[in-house]
Formats: C-alpha cells, sequence, structure tokens
C-alpha cells in the first residue's frame, strides 16, 4: 500500500465570517492548516495512507493542532515538538469585486526556527513511497529551506517518489535569499512539480515567457525547459484558474510527462465558499491520480482538476470530499443535486 | 371558505449552517419540516384554513414540533400522540457543483409506527374540501401505508379534493413493498397529481417514457395515461427543474387538466439558499392557484412556480412568503428590489 | 486640508443574518448607520477629514452609536445629546428573485424632534470645506427640514461646497408636507446633487420625464433644467442600477457638469452581499473625486462607481475600503484575486 | 372550564448575552414579552385556556408577535391591529454586583396610543372567568389607562374575577398623571391584587408605612387598609425578594385573605438566568393556584413563589415550566437532579 | 504499558446552550459521547493507551463520531460498522433548582442492535490490561446484554482487570428484562465496581438497604455483601455526591478494597458547567488511579474525585483535562487561580 | 483639566466563549486589551482626558487595534507604527476549580521591539498630569525597557505624577534579565505604586517578608521599606484578592500614603464573568480616586476596590462602566437590582 509523507507547516487559521472585514469581526473562525498538511487530508481522505511531518510548540495551541491532525486521519507521530509559537494567519474572505485577504502572522513560529538535523528522516520515510513538499517551506527561513533540502535528499535516496508545489507567495521570502538562490537544488530531486511555467523558471533563475496556456502546441517546449533544469523530473502539471471574480472562478490544468500534453476542461466555479487551499486540492487530487490510475495522466489530472473544484465549495483549508465525491463528479455528476 | 387537511411526518430537521460539511458542524441548526406539513404552512400564509394531522412522541421534542404548527397558523388539534421518537433528518447544504445530502433518521418513528384506525377521519375531515397526502407517508412504513389509504377513502367519500405530490425518495421504500405494489390503490382517488410523468408511471407500474418536456405537443398523451390508469384525476402537474448547480436552478412547471397543457415560463433562481421545501412550495402554490383561481389554470400554474422560486430564497423547509409576495412575483417584480 | 461637514440621522440598524426571515430571527444583527453618516465614514476611510452632526438621546443606545461614530475616526464632538429614542430601521436582506425589506421605527427619534436654532452651525462649520445633507432629513419631520434649510444656508454664507443626496423613500415624507412644497428651497443652495433625473423633478415639482440614460445625447438638457431651477448648481450626478436580482445587480453613473455628460462603464456587482448604503458609498466616492481629481471629473465619477461597486460587498451600512482598495479597482483589479 | 383573558402591551425585547454591556454587543436577542403576555403564557403551560388582548401594527414586526403568541398557545384572536409600532425594551443582563439594566423604548407604541372603544369588551370577555391586568398599561399612557379601565369594569359588569399586578416602574408614568390620579378607579374593580404594601399605598395616595414583612402579625392591618380602600378585593399578595446580588435572589412570599396571613418558606435562587417576567410568574402562578386550589390559600401562595423561583433559571420573559416542573419543585424536588 | 479497552455506544449529543429550554433553541450544540467512550477519553488524556469498541453506522454521522474518537486519540480501530443509525440524546442543561433533563433517542442504534459474535474479542483484547464496560450497555437491548456478557467472559479468560460503573438509568431498561436477570451474571466477572451500594444490590436481586455514607463504620459489611455475590471483586467504590442544586454539587467517594475504606473529602462544584460525564470522570479517575498509584488506593479514590470536580467544569461528555492538571488539584490548587 | 498618559502594549485577545478549553473552540472572541490600555479606559470611562502610547504594526490588525482605541475615546494620535506583528494572548476562562488559563504569543511583536527615541516624549507628555507605566513593558524586551525609562525620567522632569502598577508576570522576563536588574532604577522615578508588597521587594531586589495585610498595623514599616527605595514614592497601595474559586473570588484592598495605612472593606464578587483587567480596573479607579478626592485617602481606595469588584462582571479587558455605575456602588448598592 501507498505512503505519502508530507512535509511543511500547520497554521492556526483566524478568519472572519460571511466575508465580515478584519474590524467587524467581534470573532475569528479557528481551524488548522497549511498546503503540504492539506494535502495529506485530501490523501487520507481518498483513503491513502496519509502522513505529515511538522515541528509545534509544546503548549495548547500546538495541542490544538495535533488533535486536528488525529481527527484528520493523518499520522502525525513523528511531528517533533519545540520553538514558541504556532504560525497564524488571518483570513478575511471577499467577495464579487473584492479579493480575500490574508495576513500572516508567521515569522518566529516553531516550523521556522526548525533545523536541519532535527528530524530523523531515514526513520519517518521508512515504508512511505511518496514524499511531498512545497515551495512555501524554503520561504519561511534559510534553516526551514535547509530542513527542506534534507528531508527531499534522503527522500531521494530511499527512491520515494518527490513531488512538489511551488506555492510562491510574494509576502514570504523575507529572510535574505531570493527563490532562485534556494529552490533550484531541492527541485533537483523532485519528480512531479505543480505550478505555474514562469513562477517554476523565476524560481530557477531564467526568464519568464509569459505562457499561453489555450496554445497546448507551444507547451512541451516550454514544460520541456523544466525537465532539462531538473533531472529527475517525471511530470510537470499547471493549475489554470480563470478569475471571474472572488466568487466565481474557472478551473482547468494542464499536464505534461515529458511527452505528451494532458488538457482538462474548464470547470464553472461559482459561488466561492473558500479558495484556500484549492491549490492544495488539485495537488492532493493529482498525487491520487497519479498513484492510482498510473498509466492515465488524463485520469490524474481530470480527477485532479475535479477535487480542485469542489475544493471552492467547501469552508476551511482541507478538501472535506470523499473519493466517491470526486469520482461522481468526474463522471459526470456536476449539478449539485440533492442526495436523498 | 376553503379548509385544506394534510396528512404525513413532520420532522426535527437538523442542519449545518453556511455550507459547512457534517465533520465540520459544532452545532445542528434545529428546525422542523416534512413534505405535507410544508404544505399546509405554505396555504396558511395564504390565508387558507389549513390543518395538520400526524402522530408525534409525548416527549419534548414532539412538543417542539407542536408549538412549531402552532406558530405557523397551521391547526394541529387533530394530531395524535404515542410512539417513541420524531424523525430526524440531517441536511448538509451543498453548493455550486456540490450538491446538498440528506441523511434521514426516521425510521421508527411515531409516524412511521402509526396504525390504521388511529385517527376519526369522518371527524377529522369534517368540514374540509381538500385532502393532501403524498408518496412519502406509504414509502415510511406498511402500517403507514394502510392509515393513508384509509385516510384517502374517507376524504373520498366525503367529497373532498384529494391531492398528491408524488415525492419518490429512494432512499425510503424499505420495508419490503415496492412503490407499484402500494401506491395504485391510493393513487386511484386522487383528483391532482402533482410529479414527473416518469415517477407516476413508475409507481403505477407501467414502462418509463422519458418524456420530452419541451415537446409539449407530445405531453397530452403522455399524462392522458396517467388519467386513464387514475379515474378520479382531473389536473396532472409537474415542476419542471434545470439543475445548472446546486446554487443555480432553473425552474418552470407543466399543467395538464384533461384537456390542455399549460406550460410556465422558466425561471432563473440564483443564488439557492435553502432548495428543501421547494417543491412542497409548488404543490402549496397549486393548491392555492387551482382553489382561488379556478377558470383559471394557467395563473395557478404560474403561481406554483413563482411560490417554488421563492421558497429556493427562504432557508428551512418552509414557503415563508405572503400571498401579495408571490403575486408581485407574478404580476413581475422578480428583479429583487429595496422595499423602503 | 479639506474637512467635510455631514448633517442627518445615525439611526440603530436590527437586520437578519443569513437571509433570514424576520420570524426566523432568534437575534438582530445590531449595527448603526445612516445616509449622512455613511458618507461621512466613506470620507473618513479615504482620509479625509469628516465630521458629523445629528443628535442623539442621553440614552446607553445613543452612547453606542457615538462610540460608532468615535470608531469610525468621524467627528463627533458638534453632536447634540436630547430627545427620547434613537431611531430604528429593520433589515431583511434578501436574495435572488426576493428583495431586501425595510421596516422603519424612526418616528419620534432625536433627529426627527431637533429643532431650528438647536445648533450653533457657524461654530460647527467653522475650518470646513464642504457640507453634505440628503433628501431624508427632510422628510422626516418638519423640524428637521427647517433644521436643515438652517444649516444650508449658514454654510453657503460660510462658501462651504454644498452637496446632496435626493435620497427619495417613499415610506417617510409622512408629516404633511410634499417633497416639492419642502426641497427646492433647500436645493436653490446646493452645489452638487446626486439622484435620478426625475426624482429631482419630482421633489422640484415639475412633471417627470423618464429619461434614458444610454441615450447620452439626451442627457445635457435634461440635467440643464436642474442647473435652471437650481442657481447654485455646478455638478449633477445619478447611480445607474440595474437590478438583475436582489443578489446581482449592474452598477453605472452619469455626471453632468454643466457642459460635458461623463459616462461610466457599467461594473458587474454579484453577488450582493449587501447593498445597504451603496448609494451613500457612490456619494463619498463621488465627494472624494470631486475634492481631489479636480480636474477630472471623468475619475471622479469612476472612483464613485468603482465605491459603490464594492460596497455591495460588504455587510453594513458603511463602505468599509480603504482609498488604495477603490484605486486599484479603478486601475483595473476587480476579478477578486487573494492577497498573499 | 376557566377561561383567564389578560390586557397589556406586548413588546420587542432586545437583550444582550453572556452579561455584555450594550456597547459590546454586535447582536441583540429577539424575543417577545410583557408583564400581562408572560401571565397569559404561564397559564397557557399549567393548561389553562389563557387569551391576551392588545394592540399591534399592521407591520412585519408585529406579525412577529403576534407568531409567538400563537406558538405560546396563547389565544391572540381578539388583538387588534393599528398604530406605528411595536414597542421596544432594551435589557443588558448583570451579574453578581452589577445589576441589569432596562431602557424603554415604548413610548408611541401601538399599545400606547390604544383608545376606549378600541375593543368590543362584551365580546371579548365572552366566555371568561378571570381578566388580568397590571398597573403598566395605565402608566404608558392616558389613552392606554383609560382603555383599562373600560375593560375593568365591562370585567365586573360580567362578574369575571379581576387580577391586578401593580407594577410600579418609575421610568415610565411620563404622561403627566401620577399613579394616584389613575389607578384607584381602576384597583376599585379588582379582586385580586399582588404588590409590595407600600407600592399599593402610593398607588392609592395614602402614605408608606415601610412594613416588617418578616412581623407577619403585623400584616393584616396594612392589608386590612387595602380592603378598605378597594371594596372588591378578596386576596392581596406580595412577593418578597431579597436580593444578595444580581444573581443571587431570595423568593417568599405572602397572602392575605382578609382574614389570614399566609407564609411561604423562602427559597434561594442563584445563579439567575433570567429574572426578566419572575414576578409575571409569580402572578400566573397565584392565579392558577386560585383557580385550582380554591380551598388551599397556602398551596397557592407556595405555587406562586414555586413558580416565580423556577422562572429565574430561563431565558426570556416568560416562565417556560410545565405544571409539573412545579408540582415537582413544590412537593420538595428543588435539588436541581438530572433526569434521565 | 498498560492498555484499556472500553465497550459501549456513543451517541450524538444535541444540547441547547445557555441553559436555554428544548423549544428555545434554533440550534442544538452537536458533541458525541457515552459513558464508556467518555472513560477512555479520561484515560487517554492522562496518556493511558485507550481503545474503544463500539458499533456504528455506515453513514455521515457515524462518520462524524468516529472522527471525534480519532481527535481524543483513543484508539478506534476495533469499532465495528452497521445497523442504521447512531444513538442520539438530547440534553438541557438546568440551574438553580431546574434540573437538566436528557431525552434518549437511542433505541433501535447501530449499538442496540449488535449481536453476540459480532467482535473478535480476542483479538481485539490482545495486548490489553484492562476491560471497561458498564450498566448502561447491557440496559439498552437483550442482544447488546449477550455481547457485554460474552465480551466479559473473554476478558476474564484472557486475564484482564474487568471494571464496571453500575450506571443506572430508569429510562433504559425498556426491552422487557430486569437489571436483577441481566447484571449478575456480568458482574459475577468483574474486578471493579462503582456505584450506589443500593443500586449494586437492585442490580443484585437482593434488598437495598439505603446506606449511611457518613458512617464509615457501618459500610465494610455493606461492601462486604458485595464481594460476597461477585466473587472476583477487589475493589468497590462509590461517588458521593450531594446536590445542593444544578449549579451546586459537593463531591466525594468511598472506597473499600475488601479490608479497608477509604474516605475522600467532599469538594465544593459550584458552578456546574456540565454535569454529564461526572461519573465518567470518577471512572476513568478510578482506574487511572489503581493502575498507577497501585499500593495507595486513598490516593486513587482522591484522583478520582478531583477528576470529577474538574468535569463539572468542563462543558461537553468529556474530562478534557491533562494529567497535570488533576494532580495540581489533588496537591492542592482548586482556588481558580490564573496562570499567566 | 487632568490628562493621563498610559504607555504599553495593547494586544490581540483570543478567547474561548462559555469556558470552552482551547482544543473545543471553533472560534475565538476577537478583542483588544493590555494592562496599560485599560487604565487609560477606565479613564476615559470616568470623563478623565486619557491619551494611550504605543507602536503597533502597519496591518490590517493593527488597524483594528487602532479603531478600538478610538471606539473607546483614548486619545491615540500618539502611537507609533512599525514592526511585524500585534502582540496575541490566548485566554481560556476557567470555572469553579479550574483556573483561567494564560498563553502569550507576543514575542517578536511592534511593542516588544520598540527602541528607546522611537517616541518624541517631550512632545507627547506636553498638557498631561500623570504619566502611567507597568512592569510588562520592562519584562516584554531590553529595548522596550529602555523605551520605559527614558519615558519615565522625561515624564519626571516635566513634573508629571508617575503611577506603575507592577504587574509581575512570571511567563515573561525571558530576555535575559531579572527584574531586579531593571526595575529598580524605573521605580526610582515613580510616585504611586500598586502591587503586592513581596512583588515589589522581588522586583527591587530585597528579601520576602510574606506580608500579612490582615494585620494592619504591622504594614507601615513594610511600605516604608519601599519609600526608602523609591525616593520618589507617595502613594504605595496593594489590591487583596482572595480567591475561593475562579468563579469565587473577595476583593479588598491596602493602602499607605507615607502616614496612614487605609483598609477597604473585602467585597463579595462572583460570580465572576471574566477577572482579566481587574487589576487594570482598580488602578484605573485608583488614579481617578487620587485624582478627583485628593484629600480624600480612603475614598480613592475604596473607589479602586469598586471599580475592581465591577469588573469582574463585564466581559473583556476593560472596565466597561460609568463613573455613576462605581459611585453608586460605593454608595451602597451592591445587590444588582434591576434599573427600570
Amino acid at each position: 500500500m501507498n505512503k505519502v509523507v508530507t512535509f511543511g507547516e500547520i497554521m492556526l487559521r483566524l478568519s472572519t465570517e460571511r466575508h465580515l472585514r478584519f474590524e467587524q469581526a467581534k470573532a475569528f473562525t479557528a481551524s488548522y492548516g497549511g498546503g503540504e498538511f492539506n494535502v495529506a487530508v485530501s490523501l487520507a481522505n481518498y483513503g491513502v495512507n496519509a502522513a505529515f511531518v511538522t515541528r509545534i510548540p509544546e503548549n495548547e495551541i500546538g495541542a490544538c493542532a495535533l488533535k486536528e491532525m488525529r481527527k484528520m486521519n493523518v499520522e502525525s507521530k513523528n511531528i517533533i515538538f519545540g520553538g514558541d509559537r504556532l504560525g497564524i494567519y488571518y483570513l478575511e474572505t471577499g467577495a464579487g469585486t473584492r479579493g480575500s485577504n490574508v495576513v500572516y502572522d508567521r515569522a518566529h513560529s516553531s516550523m521556522a526556527t526548525i533545523e536541519k538535523g532535527a528530524i530523523d528522516w531515514e526513520k519517518v520515510l521508512e515504508g512511505a513511497t511518496w514524499f511531498h513538499w512545497s515551495g512555501i517551506t524554503p520561504a519561511i527561513s534559510e534553516s526551514a529551506a535547509e530542513a527542506c533540502l534534507e528531508a527531499v535528499k534522503v527522500a531521494h535516496n530511499l527512491g520515494l517518489t518527490i513531488s512538489c508545489d511551488l506555492n510562491y507567495r510574494s509576502k514570504l521570502w523575507q529572510y535574505g535569499k531570493s527563490p532562485s538562490e534556494v529552490m533550484p537544488e531541492i527541485l533537483h530531486y523532485s519528480n512531479v512539480i505543480l505550478g505555474d511555467i514562469d513562477t517554476a523558471y523565476f524560481m530557477l533563475g531564467i526568464p519568464k515567457v509569459n505562457p499561453n496556456y489555450q496554445d497546448t502546441k507551444s507547451l512541451p517546449a516550454l514544460y520541456g525547459q523544466l525537465f532539462e533544469l531538473c533531472p529527475n523530473l517525471k511530470i510537470a502539471a499547471t493549475t489554470l484558474r480563470y478569475s471571474v471574480s472572488a466568487s466565481h472562478q474557472r478551473i482547468g490544468g494542464i499536464l505534461f510527462d515529458g511527452k505528451s500534453i494532458y488538457d482538462a476542461a474548464v470547470k464553472e466555479v461559482t459561488p466561492v465558499v473558500d479558495r484556500v487551499g484549492s491549490g492544495d486540492a488539485f495537488m492532493g487530487g493529482l498525487i491520487y491520480g497519479l498513484l492510482e490510475f498510473q498509466n492515465n495522466n488524463q485520469r490524474a489530472l481530470d480527477f485532479a482538476v475535479a477535487a480542485c473544484c469542489l475544493k471552492h465549495t467547501i469552508a476551511g483549508d482541507y478538501n472535506l470530499v470523499t473519493l466517491k465525491e470526486v469520482e461522481n463528479m468526474l463522471d459526470g455528476d456536476g449539478a449539485g443535486l440533492v442526495s436523498r
């Protein structure tokens, strides 16, 4: 059986309800999430053995995060304790012409102060078949970047498939290094990369090309350059997101396996209940699809797009849908009928 | 003055708020509803003398349901007490591509264990002009089906108009009989039937025909077959529902009076606040229209469609709108202007 | 630096949440607002020195309104205390085909019983550059109308720019005078008028003309008539609102400066979180634009339209947006992207 | 069977939750209540046929009050419609050393503007055996006082038992008359009076005596003076309330039937969930006791005290307890055991 | 390391907030609990390896219960799926003189319809050192009683310590057998019994004795009779609960180990946030104490009492306290100081 | 007129409602507070001109704090902007035997990273008569301690009265210096000190004496030592707090003015709605009393005790009471009567 290990930060998410602005909120809805954990939740929901590795503080707020991991059926036995605080992000959910707003308060978190050597990766990855990281971890601090590189190297040596969601966040990368100084070495070991082509180019330190995803014939060459720079790369994929408004998104996806381009039909997503974590839902769907539909990259991509669409209808960071719900949507049921 | 008696089950409805999934809910919104009661509420709101007959347990939860009937101005003096529990249904409201989900927990309810003879129908129906039942009651248990048949026979003998909403629910009919073994005899006495043509055919035990409602010329023959099988039938109607997504419905309707087909213009319904009970709102509107606009079946149908559309904007099972609000919409005001 | 003084009533707003009807509400969300105060809040948010003048009762509810003024950074030092009650309005927020409903309970309020002479306008307006009032104040009582006229005269003598939002409300004007008996004298002193052309004509006592705002060539003549009747008028503007449903509005605007017609592109607004106060947001944006973009009436109008659109995404009466957020939308960002 | 008619005002109650001060509240809990209606609810809960007569506005807020009457199983068919607004009271619930605070906003309400002749009392009181009013109605306006006197006279002529809760509120009586100018004539017809002896003396215009309720031997003389001034008086009773803090009350009661003094044991009431309406709960219990335990004034008084104590544990104006719950407490169960 | 397995029913708990009566509730707080699961949660919180065995339905509500078990860190891998519904209990939390009220709706639940043989107890109990059951399981249905007996026998054969909380509930035992027909055989195998002496006598079918727990010298003889009837009994304990009111409890405890009586000091518990589950907290504390303080029965008892007291301050069924918190209270800190 | 300036940190407070433990909370109530700001709010509520000086981040969360200052009518014009984050504290409110729990997350806050020289104290303190600081500011970071010392020196030079609340928090003081290395120099300039005698001794680096506050004759000598070590000291006061449980406190106070000991009667405080900020309420009351009742130290102390008691009944950090409410309590009204 497959086992996927993801590594990253889990934060306390403090969000306002019903589109309230921060100043209007008398209360913040408290939940927990973070890109790589969200991916693990998706996989656990689909029945995959999923584990999460992170560092959390030994206080009551860290304990809440731990209970959440357990509730979500994500293996948490290898998380480590230490540091001073659980990172936070504040979220104000937009509507229509007003976009959502994220205020990060994650500096100095337990995960940001993790150091190389803190985790015994040989032990942690024993029995695992897949390792997932994202561009957020190298973005939060230099020591986290080093810890990430260390993990990826061990995973590579142990023969795991390694996936990365590039996840560029302009409000991070504040510690004095640019992505192109840090990311190439970690991406070197990755077998699956999810992200916009230009984001990948930027992180790899090569000029942006402003890709036209409608012109699918032009894409093999563009993705091909990634394959050259990342020698272990097997699959590159991109979520296509057309934002009509904060409440209306159109979602598609592209996948390149070194040979062929796969293109998923664009789906209408409206209204948007919560779009945070929808990229992680795509990533979780993609990993699931690549694991389970191994000779069917088109279905893997379609599964990722369907999962991503469903995520927009669910509050919170995680894609709380079952395998059957994604499959139903894949197989045509997107009309939102009542089940009774 | 007209008096309409409806007969069926009222349940506790436990629903999640703001599109939360069941597992996310720290609380369930508690309300009360059920197809036939919902119809009574619509009629009471329009000023019709409406009564509801059911069986509820003699405990605090049953008492809550009774208070709700009183609040809604539906006569409740003929409900009977007994049995162990009020039936429940859990509701998770979907959005966009994710449909709503109903989990029934109504087996062994006070209404499911009602028996023939428990209600003195001659007394209950004294002074009434219309009796309404639906396909849910015969679906919950054999004894409820028998109680329903008994009621319909008395209503027929007393000369009341009898209406039925077919309301097929695949998650019910678990007691060992199929609809076609039970429904024909009860439908035999009905004068007004609301439901999809194929649902009616299925319940009457004849082959489905996959009707094309756009091809209105084809419909008289299809409805005609119903009139043949149901000798007391005067009006057959169908709600047309085109589901773009859980948040966007398109609603129309068709009515056949044995002579002519009436077709209501399709209306856009978006967003959907709550679509549960929208069929009952149609039924309530139709009964009202047939009672009040007796020589104007087109207006009766249009009224039913307008009522059904408005219901989608209202949380809970009932159509909490006034007669004037439906009439305003009928007469052109669907643009949602502020009244001030 | 500019200082804008607005004069009018602030009320307690009691609204239902999540589209609930009044009868479903176990609680009313309590906030505070009123047309002229809402304009002051917009201006304060854009960094303009804004002051509000009103009369509130010396009780705990009045004290809440005062705290709200302070929180919003609107100068409140010249409000006066007296009278018996803070006016109230109840609000039920519609959806789709069901419009919102406002129930006023503002008669006998402290502001409705204000009298001429109660405020020392020379002192209050010292240092101000702009005075704003609306057609609501003369609509609530005769003495309020007199107080409004008094204020406008002093503002005129002191050389302030005077703006008026016509704000016709059919549920007001209950004290025995019609708008055309009261409004012309007050409008006489106004330099900027916001409102529908026919509303202006009606208030000035001349026949309505049913203007076609698409036919922009026809508009200078129609607005020109306003300029004739209001000798101090410099700018007349109209918010264009096309209501697809309670949840979908289309917003544009027209401005005439005595010479040219300016026409703003119509924007889609969906979903509507709260449309109450969107006209005040337009007015606030227009005042800001006229103050800051003095030689650019087109940008002033576009700013007003953008502000108005954003308001629809915000709960409550006020337009809680920053200058930068309106400018971002003006400059093309209406796709509701996440900021992170 | 007994039928009790009560007459008075029902208001919208807007209260803060969890001891919040008004300025902290983002929402007000909305419920409906008023002294005389609260008495009717108590009686309906005990199985007595109870009716309420009042005047409410013909708007959505009045409709909410009407639905509440129906829900509570209080006959509402004789309420009349008219006037402009439903009265309001704001309530901030204290704790410990901080008392609760009521802000009235009930002037100009539909009930305050009721006039003599508006109600056909002969018809309304047909079949009734008891009429209840309180000192609040004559306190809100002169016309309401006149309407109250009219009702009492008809009730007297029809031979009903008439009860009055003196209910002195210092924040009312603002219309220019003092209680002693108005109350004596109405009290003249009353058979049962509930209230502090000094309050009665004050309302009857005689000097206060500062009664010592512990010295029960002194009480017959004091109550006797009431009997002299109120020729129809049969029963005078007083709720004894010792306030340790807003969260801790001690409740007893005294009753004089012209011959004997009855004294109920003082009970500890802590914590106090909501003490508003606890006097009405005493009154409702007293009427019930006098109706049902006709030869047992001690039990009638004890029932009133027990009902009053239980009310303090219940949020809102009404005493939502069953007959059996009061009886259980009367018969010794005050230890708050779990029923399961 | 010790491993404790508990067996019983987990239910959906639907409770009203803030002392509201059922009829006042617009929402029910949803949580999950049941006596034997609550014991497992206590143990998991203290760091003991705890597992729960039950039967839940394969629907979304069962899935919620499963997530809750995971969140609470209670091993759930041996629960079985089947049956139609998760049992429910409704809870209204009293205050002062008004007791809490539980309405059960647990008949026909998945656990009530469990059958002997459904669980492979040899496998489930492998590696466990303690088995806990309660008198609720034999009370819900005959087949559940049989399943319980089967489990106890296997646990006995495997040499586990077996504990039982007698937990008599008068609203259960509805299936036609009395406790004394069922309980003796199951109690035969139990080594630790928690419960009132008279409850034990009643369940064992011997005459009640109305024990006086203050007269500790009289207790050895009374407990001794239990030891005679239950040949495997090693420890008998009783929670002493003196109920001043629903909001004020006084908690002590007695333990007899066949030789000595241990008596814990009575502690004041006020206010009571939630007393449901406080007996389970005692039981959990007792098991922990007997496991960890093996030669110190006094400390085991004191620990149970302290745990029980703390539970009253916590909402929901479980005792969400850490080992350190109970120990702090044991060691003198009951004054509720702020930790900061 | 007096003007009081306070200096310290304002934090976002995230608290659970209804005694929920952190892990149970789906939402945190968001409010803002901090010792020195809380003092300013008290003073503003009493009508004193109060100003607050702090450093907050230039983000949306800082903006919320700023709005709160304005709402509370505390002058905020001299706060400075900068740094990365607003400090946070999590609060779980205990009950009975379970104490409240504070988890600080305030390291690296904007206030913690303030530096000497950041504020132009001569300008800020112009026109002020009183400066207040507390032992928290020197406890959060070395640079904050330096900024505090700088402020105190300027205040001293300008002739302001300087007060200090010692506010020792064991969870702070993490930056490598002990209180006795930092506090003596700042206390040197203080004229009023509030705190336990042993806390003062500890901060001044002298041996603790375990004072017996009941033995008032022993106190002059103990306080006298403070006067020797703090040459500018005029008033030393101590809040006496006897904690019966988290829900029941007993509050008194002692004041020494260099000559006489003043002793306030101990008051019962139960229930406790929120005790956080009650020390600040004492401090605010004391400053008010010393300013306004200058020749009446007993009344100043009694006022402080009354204010402190009232604070326990109010949710949140601030003492939201009026001058009149404190005076009413001072003058005997502590029985929590309803005002109506």
